[in-house]
Parts: structure tokens; C-alpha cells; sequence
């Protein structure tokens, strides 16, 4: 699958234009900039980016409204879309719908798998997302055996070559179901989750092989499901392959309840106790930190995954997004469960959770907000210099459309205050094009390759549902 | 203006088909319906609503996908649209965005405040929103003179004629700036909003004429604008006429402080000691309630209108929604500053803010979010029966394109759980057809009379800021 992956991309490029001009593009800041050339190398990257270019030059392709970088999905559990709409009667918990999400993880074999997952990348595309995370744990099948050629993990790396988009693999460590007690052994699909050992989880990780689209990194589940002896080891092959590193941080107060009971100290403490912790670490959601969590994260360079609008669906709370940031973590943005795949709404819901916390405005520059979803993303992925219209950066943006219903009127003459507009009024169906590599993978709003994508996620996610 | 309208909306139905056939329809509940066909009578009410029929019958037009009751905005400010991405940058509170709230009011006379409102009302209309309710206190000139013939409550009427949906006009009493102290008299852009006296306010609403898609009812600004004789005023002639009766109800702790300061009791406790509080009354907001305020809104019958974009966007906080249902009280959804457009944001927001501030899921059904979102907005709107698929109704729907990406495969066979996909998945990208009393006002995406919805929104909104 790798292989045939590779062969369509380069066969797409040479055919690809390879000059984009836009009406308006965001280069950072408050402001838009008008008449910007965007240039593309062989490699896939930015080989110039020009401002002030009054008029498409011949061979260019035009692209009318707000050219921003490509919006990067930092964490993604693919299969979750198959829940949308399907969870939200009857009352309950966070435990409540993981019991819900288990009954979809049981039903997956590597074949509905790929078709789920790239339906759900390809929505992803239709919305401007150019780089996805995939925080990968469904790796075997129900009984707890690897699949021969570890083909749910293919069926990831398949599933983003089909719709277009860019991968890091986050494939995940998950070997008990709780630290301590009954709910430590794995139980029902829990078994699917897990390489049994830490050591199968390094050597079947090892197997995958990266490509220009493709990069492989490490995540552990969370403190519930790795014990500190794997964490170290996780976070050492991560560190010897210079590796992104995932976690699902503090989601829940039982999170830390359960981890302060067994070893004494929060989840962000005991990850950076066994050497978890550093640039290349991303703890996802952060939402119910300990007293000097926030000054550990911050002092370890390391980035923080929010992922507002799982975290309110799922009742999680609302996390010290503006804390975080003044402490020095990065911030990026993940849509998670994927209630909703809409990056920018993500942005946005970081500031207006806050405004319901605080009862005050303005937490995050909206500017802030725009590179949480574009170069915040890119950095906790490893496309380090990424999710930038930059010389060098790899050659990812989306257009929105700004004479879209939602987006007409929203800033100023010459693009003052687009970055505001962008993040507070732009939505998926004002994204017409996407362009991933210097390849155009979405144009006025179809995706390219594969057409009708609300019959493909109907399609997947009906199949997945039938006995 | 209005008499223009009245024809146009004549010699439209004429010519309009009167049978539509639905794929699925929502006739209230958890589920949709297979295969109803709607039939509209000369009146534009539903004259028959025939479920089970296979195949639309010659002559309808086929609606494909989850056709809803039109969706019922019981409290907007048309004239906000014009800050939408403009007041997103910098800190501040409810307080200081007023502030630039009153920059654009006081640029505004009735040809830009017409242009905005239709452009606005078409952006509704695209969302599937088939009535309105215009909290309209925009209605003096600079100086705070009355305009010549009403100009500013004319435009609104026209406005809603241009959009193609139903308009119930809340002229809004407005008289002071505060309770006391300085901020009591009148100043800068506040002068526009005052008719000076209560008599005169109400002889200024005495002018304005009913016809079949417009109702004028009566609003109440705050307690802050308006003194508890006028208060009684403005509730004596809506009981006098059977006219909706609204009012702003504690949208900020301030207001709270200064009414229980002043009168030595909340706003919802001094409105119903001055006769505001009965079936035809809705409490907009109601965020920060007292103690005894939700026991005194339920046992009144009357109605709260909860605007969740609003007051997450203005950081407003959090009202207790799941509490005020208990208590017997009507609840109902507005777009009010549309930050976005968007009733199923609305209608999901209840819910989803809940959970933020509770920690739990399912605090309100889905039919019922949805129900708050139709017809419980027409009750408060006076439309009574209204906002449901039923023999009698007005004829107003709008449809769910489910084959969207944002739907695809979000409920199950036959309209298994569809009223929670429409509310937990549905947005304006979404809405294929509306139909307002009898006939398309939007079809395949497209507003029929306006066309490009985003070109009038563009312009009308650059207008208004240009000098």
C-alpha cells in the first residue's frame, strides 16, 4: 500500500501546476497580505512566496478569497466519525461514551477500517485540514493478535494517501486498562489495543517506513494504560529516532485521581519523571492540571493538544488554554473524536470556552489562534518550519472562499484583521482549495480524487454498522 | 413597503407548487419519518401532512433528505451582522464590545439599515430559518428624532419581505441609559433608540399594519432602559393587543447588582411585580438568575430565549437551561449578535455549554433541543402552534441535505435517531431547500430572489463602515 501511495503522488505532481497566486494570503500577524505568489519546488515544498503581486502571472492558478498554510489536525482518532450524531441521546459520562466507542472499535476489521478512516480524511481535506495526527491504537484484531503486515496500521497510511493528506502516524502504546484493581486487565476490546509487551509495541512500530507524506511518530495511551517502565521505553525509541511523542494528559479528573493513588504525583509529572517530556512531547487535552503542572509543561518546551470541541462534548471541562500559552507551551489543535471536523471552529472554541470560564474577552490574539491550527500543529507532528507560507515549508494552504455567506463582511479593506475573520467566522463549506505538496487536492470545494465524500463516509460508516 | 411586499408574496404562491414530498421528515420525537408528503392550502398553512407515502406523487416536488419545521430565530439584532470577525481583537468585556457595537449603530440610516437587514435575513434563510423576531430599537435618527413615516421599523419589514421569511417586529421601548447616576440620561448613540416617552413608543407601534407574514409585538429593553411605570405601560398594551412581549433579563451580573440596588429585587422579580410576566412574555438570556427567579419564570408560563453563540461569544456565562425546562418554562433560541448564523449551533450549544459547566452529558433530549429550535420559538414569536410539521401550521420548512460530509452516516436506518444528527451534526452548508408559507424561498443552496447572498452581505456590510 506504501508503495502505490508513493507512485500516485509523483504522478500527480508532474502533471501539477506549480504556481499558485493569491488574492489574499496570511503570512502571520493580524492582517491579510494581498497579491501573493506562492512557488513550488520539486521537493513539495515553498520555493518562493511573493507579496505584492498585483496580478496572477500567466501559468498561475488564481486563487480568489484568503489563502491560509494548510490547517494541521493534531489529534485524530479516525474511526470516532462513525459516532457522530450516534451519542448524543440518553445521559451519562466520559466512561458512559467510551463504552459507545468500544462497541465501534469491536466491529472494525482492516477493510472498514481504510474505508472509515479515509472517508474521514478526505472530510478533513473538504475542510482545509492538510496534515492529520493520527493517534493510532486499534492496531489488533479482536482477540489481541497482530494482524499479519500490521494491516490496520497500513489501512491508516492507505487512508491519507487516498484522500490526499499529509500523515504522522502517532502509533500507540497500550498495554493495561487501568494502573491498579479489577480495571487494570484488559478487557473486551481493550485486547485490541495492545502489543501485550512494550517491546512488540517498539519492533512492530519499527516495521514503518516514512515518506514525503508520511511520518511516523510514538504515543503513549496515557498514564492509566502504560505503566513508567514502557513509558521510559516509548519515550526512549522516540527520542532515538528524534520522533514526535503523543499522551493523553489529565482528560479526566479520574486521571489524576487514579495516578496521584498509585505513584504519588500527577500525569504530567510521572511523564516527565520517566523522561517523557521535552520538544518533541505533546500532551493532549492538559484539561485538569495540578498545581505546578503548568509550569513543568512549560519549562520542558514541550506542546499541548487541545481539542476544544471533543472536550465539551465529551464533558471534560475546559483546560488553562491562556496559562499554557503565557508558560511558553505550544499550542495546537485537534478535533479528536471528530463531533465536528472543523479546525477552525477548534480555534476558536480555545478562546470562547475561556470567555465562558472568565467571564472576560480576548484571552488569545486571534493571530495566536490561526498558527494554533496551522504551525502549532506542524510542530507537535514533526514537519518542523511547517503549517507557514514560508521559503521551505512544505508546499500545504487552503483558500477560503470570503464572499461565502459566513465570511462576507468580516474584515477590512486590503485584508485588515483577517486573521481574526478567519478564525471566528470561517467553517468547512467556505473552504474551496487545498493544495497539499504542491499537489491541488480539493478545487472549488470537490475533493479531486475521490468525489462524492458524503457517500463514502455514508458508505463506511453504514458498513461498519451492519452485523 | 409593505403593500409591495404583500403582492410580491401573492404572486409568488401563485405560481408555487403546493405539494411537497420529503424523503424524511421530523414530526417530532427521537426519529424521522420515511416518505410524508406536505400539501399547502391558499392560506399557506399545511393542509394535510400524509406520512407513509413511497414515492413522491405527481406533481410534488421531492425533497431529499430530513426535512424539519422551518427553523425560528426568536431574537436577533439584524444590524450586528456588521461585526462579525470586527470586534474579535483585544480584551475587554460585554461592556467595552458595546462600545463598538454602538460605533456601527450610530452610522446606520434606513438605506444601509435595509440593505443590512435583508442581506442578513438572507443569510437566515439559507440557514433554514423561516421567522424571525427583530429585537428593533434602532428606530430614531442621530439627533433622536423620529424618522419620517418610521423609516427604520419600515426597513426592517421590507428587509424581511426581500429575505422571504416571516417577521415578527419587536419594537423595543428604550428610555434611559441606566437605573441611575450618570449613565441614567441618555447619551451619544442611545439617543437613537428612545421614543423619549412611553406614550409616544407606543403610538410610534400603533402605525405599524399586520399582514400574513409580519406580527408586531412589543419589547422591554432591560430593566436598565426602561422604569418600572413604563414597564407597566409596555406590558398593558401588549396584553391589550395579545402581542409577544420581550425583554433582555439579566444578561450580566452588573444589570443584577444595579436592579437589585434600585429596587431591592431582580429583573425577573420586578418585571413580574410591573405585569411583564405571563404566557406571552420571553426572558432573553436569563443567564444570571437569582434565587427564586426560575420557580417565578416557570410558574408565569412564559418563555426563555437562550442565545448560546451570544453569550459565549460576549462571555456572558452560562444560564441554567436543563433547570428552567424543569420548572415548566418555554424555551426557544436566537442568533441574537450573529457571531454566526446558525440555529442547530444554538439548539447543540444548550446542551454542549451545559456539559462544560456540569461535567455531564445529556442534560436536554435532542427532539426537545430541536423542538426549542421550532416550535418553541413560534410560541414566543406569536405564531402559536407554529414551528411543527402539523395540519394548521404555517407551511415552513427547510431541508438537510444528508449526504453532506457534515452528516453522512450520523443516524441510522429508516431516520433512527435523526432529530440528534440534525441538531448535533446539521449546519447551514446543509440546508438544500426552504419553503415560507408555501413557497421556495431557497433551493438547491441557492436564495431564490437574491442570489449571491454573500455579494449583498459584502456590500451592505462595507457600506455601513465606509465614511
Amino acid at each position: 500500500a506504501r508503495r502505490r501511495v508513493g507512485r500516485r503522488v509523483a504522478a500527480v505532481n508532474a502533471a501539477a501546476p506549480r504556481r499558485w497566486w493569491c488574492e489574499l494570503a496570511w503570512l502571520g500577524g493580524p492582517d491579510a497580505t494581498p497579491g501573493v505568489l506562492l512557488e513550488v519546488g520539486d521537493d513539495g515544498a515553498l520555493a518562493a512566496v511573493t507579496p505584492g503581486v498585483a496580478n496572477p502571472p500567466p501559468g498561475a492558478t488564481r486563487l480568489a478569497g484568503l489563502s491560509l498554510p494548510g490547517l494541521v489536525n493534531a489529534h485524530s482518532h479516525a474511526f470516532h466519525r462513525g459516532l457522530r450524531g450516534r451519542t448524543q441521546t440518553g445521559g451519562g459520562t466520559f466512561w458512559t461514551w467510551r463504552e459507545q466507542m468500544y462497541g465501534l472499535a469491536g466491529r472494525l476489521d482492516p477493510e472498514r477500517y481504510l474505508a472509515l478512516a479515509a472517508a474521514t480524511y478526505a472530510e478533513m481535506a473538504l475542510a482545509g485540514i492538510t496534515t492529520v495526527g493520527e493517534f493510532h491504537y486499534l492496531h489488533h484484531d479482536p482477540a489481541g493478535r497482530a494482524y499479519a503486515d500490521d494491516a490496520m496500521s497500513e489501512a491508516i497510511v492507505e487512508a491519507a494517501g487516498r484522500a490526499g493528506i499529509r500523515l504522522t502516524l502517532l502509533d500507540t502504546c497500550y498495554l493495561q486498562g487501568g494502573i491498579s484493581g479489577p480495571g487494570r486487565e484488559l478487557g473486551g476490546v481493550q485486547r485490541r489495543f495492545s502489543d501485550g509487551l512494550v517491546g512488540e509495541w517498539a519492533r512492530r512500530v519499527e516495521r514503518l517506513r516514512e515518506h514525503p507524506t508520511l511520518r511516523v511518530g510514538a504515543a503513549i495511551h496515557s498514564v492509566r494504560a502504560v505503566d513508567p517502565g514502557a513509558i521510559e521505553l516509548v519515550a526512549g525509541w522516540a527520542a532515538g529516532r528524534g520522533a514526535p511523542l503523543h499522551a493523553h494528559v489529565s482528560e479526566q479528573p479520574a486521571e489524576n485521581e487514579a495516578c496521584l493513588a498509585a505513584y504519588g504525583c500527577s500525569p504530567s509529572a510521572l511523564l516527565a519523571e520517566h523522561g517523557a517530556l521535552d520538544a518533541r512531547f505533546t500532551a493532549v487535552h492538559a484539561t485538569h492540571l495540578a498545581a505546578g503542572d503548568i509550569g513543568l509543561l512549560g519549562s520542558s518546551g514541550c506542546s499541548v493538544c487541545l481539542c476544544p470541541t471533543t472536550e465539551r462534548d465529551l464533558a471534560d471541562g475546559i483546560g488553562p488554554a491562556a496559562a499554557l500559552r503565557a508558560a511558553g507551551v505550544g499550542l495546537c489543535l485537534g478535533s479528536d473524536s471528530h463531533a465536528v471536523i472543523d479546525l477552525l471552529e477548534e480555534a476558536r472554541g480555545v478562546e470562547l470556552d475561556e470567555r465562558l470560564a472568565t467571564g472576560r474577552r480576548g484571552g488569545h490574539d486571534p493571530a495566536d489562534l490561526l498558527a494554533d491550527a496551522t504551525s502549532g500543529g506542524a510542530e507537535s507532528l514533526g514537519w518542523s518550519g511547517g503549517g507557514r507560507l514560508a521559503v521551505g515549508a512544505p508546499a500545504d494552504f487552503c483558500t477560503l472562499d470570503t464572499s461565502h455567506p459566513r465570511l462576507a463582511g468580516t474584515f477590512g479593506p486590503g485584508g485588515a484583521g483577517a486573521a481574526a475573520a478567519a478564525v471566528f467566522a470561517g467553517a468547512p463549506g467556505a473552504i474551496s482549495d487545498v493544495v497539499v505538496a504542491g499537489r491541488a487536492v480539493v478545487a472549488g470545494g470537490e475533493h479531486l480524487a475521490l468525489g462524492d465524500v458524503g457517500a463514502a463516509l455514508a458508505a463506511a460508516i453504514d458498513d461498519a454498522w451492519r452485523d
